[in-house]
């Protein structure tokens, strides 16, 4: 038997029109803010007119720590969307955006897979509706008028070696990761040491993402930290006076985008901080406005619960005054096989105890949801060489730790393949025995906070940090900034801070590297090992077979 | 008396969905890629389908020497649009997008003025439909494929301090004009000396505005020199591999963007590339629609006549095959005035004699266009402070000099403003009298191209250029490149190469300090003078008033 590939599938897509898709939501058609046929942002009155409904139910799509195998997180959030909408709940999805330059170096992806998909594809794997090209123009402009305003005398006092805001490009470009800049004399400025990041990494995305509206957005750009004195105090972007023009560029990027599932459900793609030096979400706006609309609203997180549903709901919810009704865990089995230390090439073959010996992962995962005050549901996504045995391993494991699997063919089947979950979810979701709160209060110091989290979701013995990164932490604690929370920035393919360690392991440190401030977005990121942040390309990147072929058609991008 | 502001008449816009707008074209609904409800791209499918149709008459909207008066060639050009719809003749104006950064550093423009506009004014001032974002994906992709081809072995052996292309950012930056890159240790590549532009500075950009259809850009793309080998051998895009991918970016942004005057007569507005190191007319495939859906299409060229239509004559009519069939050259009073030696200050008061003294500027103007075999009319376009012996000092001269000046208004009436303009163009091109030819030959040399514009259209005795400049041009005319045109980069403020040389001098010499070589565009730069590729921010930005007031308008912007 042979499948399509994701691309095939989504060019056969009958799309609707996008207005016909708002229509589910009853946005009108002249709040839609079309971009060509089949995306729309959702205009800021509409989203005005509907402050005071009442929320649908939030549930958050998360998953064991990824290995090669893939787990297919994304697809289950489009499955299970498209499975509520088949059992006659009006639902909608939340996801992120993909970042362009990625695609030119390996090859871009769907937004889920097989037959549980958002389209146009193509779109969103290029400039879609503009939103980063925004991100990106906003952080831009701020890096120019902080070398601008040095050049024209410096009235802040910037040390020109402190200053900490960069460039970003939304390119893989290893070349401008560290350069100097204003070389060639004095009509050109003060030379200094700088970079670039991608623009998925930039705080601004981070703030897009966090921000409750437009003045929330300013307010928190206003908050940026770019630079410090030589006395060592923090120079803001509204120090710098960027913050209206920035917001001003931000103003159609705010707003939500609107798509399709394959099944045409309404689907909301926006926002696509790191998951690693940020939260990891699509934008609080997007989900907020979803839940005004749907009565059920299925989003998802980045990378394994521990670093994805973990920021998630300390962050995220936390900031936004969220209050999620379920989670979904997603596990394969032959992830929980590779957990439990088959190699990729041997997956194919039935091995029940393999998989019974990973489980332990998954265990762990369900426990942290737990912890949360939120009940969970293993989603296993079905793999064709899955056997019945397997599957039923994975069950019984759950069920003796006090949840439950189902098995789910989305991927093979759309939503026909996610009824029996999204039935399951519906109820768990309409019972209301969630009862969320956050892992640690405000309140709490900031390294309390990261061994809370160590500790409670990692399962590690203790944090290592030296004198430096305390002290940091206490004095930004005195600046005031030890009520926000802390964004852990670790490896996503093991509890622990070793990648190769999977399983559940326990015993382990956590070393923090560095600590950044992220005054802007609003929280401190924790950094575990090395992070990033401005990809390079591979030797042969994608990039050199993407083309358009003699139908107009786009080769080589998927 | 007092005036509306441009925003403020922009603002009153009774706007029509842009359907409507593209109805007036017989474009289809689907056809349409709206963005928004008052922009949109035209699909490829319709512009492939109206090939075979007759072109209607090309207008071109050209001026004398710009001064700090303004001479209103924009305005100009959307009024006679308006002017052409209102006595029943079916057109179309087409003209360049506006550069994002240069806004946040001086105040942002209108596209025309008073009530000759073109609407949004905010969206055309900021992303607009992400033409110019796709332009800089396009233009840094090659960037970063370059240093990726030499970190991953330098196949192709370029020689990293002969890496030509540059980066761009559509930011006024001045930081970035030069900067070394990657630094940081052999992870992140061989560090060089390089720099950035503005984006409308980009070689994307002139070829994006030049190319026929999708295959004529990825062809150019291709043909783009990016670098050389230590001996001198040309490295191209196509080399490199990225021609394709880079086709693949700009496949939406080549679509032609429909928008509307206040009067909602249709407007397309598609790319912008500098008028000095490029050609400064909107896109050939703009025109060329247009001229298929409308039977007149008004069209502007950047800066005056003697860089702005030569350029198009010479460089965007001989490659796209375009023949105007009527060319307007808009003079003011007040501009009249300072070739005349009267200050900005004392513009107010009459000054028949400076009028007539200042006359000889547009005087050559014409003689020049006509010298294309277009016949030319003059657009004297009001000014409250005109008077009425001042206008009729230009009618005289003007009329002695074999053509004719009529009074516009639209600036204060719309339409009703050029109703006397309008009539008269629409008499000469169906007159058919054109007879257009360009200025040179493909095949004379370039030296000779560069002579012909110098001595026809700037009547200077000579060209300067030393052994170096003429041993480059036979280079390159050695390696098969001898027979593109030619693109001059000087002053726009004079014939000459002196800003403060008003008038119609005569005498005067022509020094080259610089050719460059846009392989891909398809001509040679010829660099008389500094030309600043990418500006700065002023002292007080305009981004640092830039905002949104209370009821979500921007403010500060225009």
């Amino acid at each position: 038997m042979s499948y399509k590939s994701d691309i095939e599938i989504a060019r056969e897509a009958k799309k609707r029109p996008i207005q016909e898709i708002g229509a589910k939501l009853e946005i009108p058609d002249a709040e839609l803010l079309p971009f060509g046929h089949d995306k729309a942002k959702v205009s800021q009155a509409f989203i005005d007119s509907v402050q005071d409904r009442e929320d649908g139910k939030l549930i958050l799509v998360t998953a064991i720590n990824p290995t090669p195998a893939g787990e297919g997180k994304t697809t289950t959030t489009v499955g299970l969307g498209d499975g509520l909408n088949r059992i006659g709940k009006k639902t909608a999805i939340c996801i992120r955006e993909a970042s362009l330059g990625p695609n030119f170096g390996m090859k871009g992806g769907a937004a889920g897979g097989g037959y549980a998909q958002v389209v146009p594809m193509e779109d969103m794997n290029l400039h879609f509706t503009g939103d980063f090209h925004a991100i990106t123009s906003a952080h831009n402009l701020l890096a120019a008028m902080i070398d601008n305003h040095i050049y024209w005398g410096n009235e802040l006092s910037i040390d020109e070696r402190r200053v900490t805001w960069r460039r970003v490009v939304d390119l893989n470009d290893r070349a401008l990761r560290d350069v100097v800049t204003s070389l060639g004399g004095v009509a050109n400025g003060f030379p200094r040491q700088t970079g670039f990041d991608i623009t998925v990494a930039s705080e601004v995305m981070a703030i897009l993402c966090l921000s409750k509206n437009l003045a929330d957005l300013q307010s928190r750009l206003g908050d940026i930290i770019v630079a410090y004195t030589r006395d060592r105090d923090p120079i803001t972007c509204r120090d710098i006076g960027a913050d209206g023009a920035m917001t001003v560029l931000l103003n159609d990027a705010m707003l939500p985008n609107l798509v399709q599932t394959l099944e045409n459900n309404p689907a909301f793609v926006h926002g696509g901080p790191f998951a690693n030096i940020a939260h990891g979400c699509n934008s609080l706006i997007a989900t907020k406005t979803a839940l005004k609309l749907a009565d059920y609203v299925v989003t998802e997180a980045g990378f394994g619960a521990d670093l994805g549903a973990e920021k998630f709901m300390n962050i995220k919810c936390r900031k936004g005054g969220l209050s999620p009704s379920c989670v979904v865990l997603v596990a394969t089995v032959r992830a929980m096989k590779m957990n439990g230390g088959v190699a990729k090439a041997d997956l194919g073959v039935e091995n029940v105890e393999a998989v019974e010996a990973g489980c332990p992962n998954l265990g762990r995962h369900i426990e942290n949801v737990k912890s949360f005050g939120v009940p969970v549901v293993v989603a296993i996504n079905h793999f064709v060489t899955d056997t019945d045995a397997e599957v039923q391993a994975v069950k019984d494991y759950v069920a003796q730790h006090g949840s439950e699997a189902i098995l789910c063919q989305h991927w093979a089947k759309g939503s026909e393949g996610t009824e029996a979950l999204a039935t399951r979810v519906a109820e768990i979701a309409d019972a209301g025995a969630a009862n969320f709160a956050p892992l640690y209060d405000d309140d709490q110091s900031l390294f309390d906070k990261i061994e809370t989290i160590a500790k409670r979701i990692y399962r590690a013995d203790e944090v290592l940090a030296d004198k430096k990164i305390r002290d940091q932490l206490k004095a930004w604690e005195e600046a005031g900034y030890g009520n926000l929370p802390v964004c852990m920035a670790k490896t996503q393919y093991s509890f622990s801070t070793d990648p190769n360690l999977r399983g559940a392991p326990t015993g382990h440190s956590v070393p923090i590297r560095e600590v950044r401030l992220s005054a802007g977005a609003g929280f401190v990121v924790v950094i575990c090992g090395e992070i990033m942040t401005m990809p390079g390309l591979p030797s042969k990147p994608a990039a050199l077979s993407i083309g358009l072929d003699a139908q107009g058609d786009i080769q080589g991008l998927f």
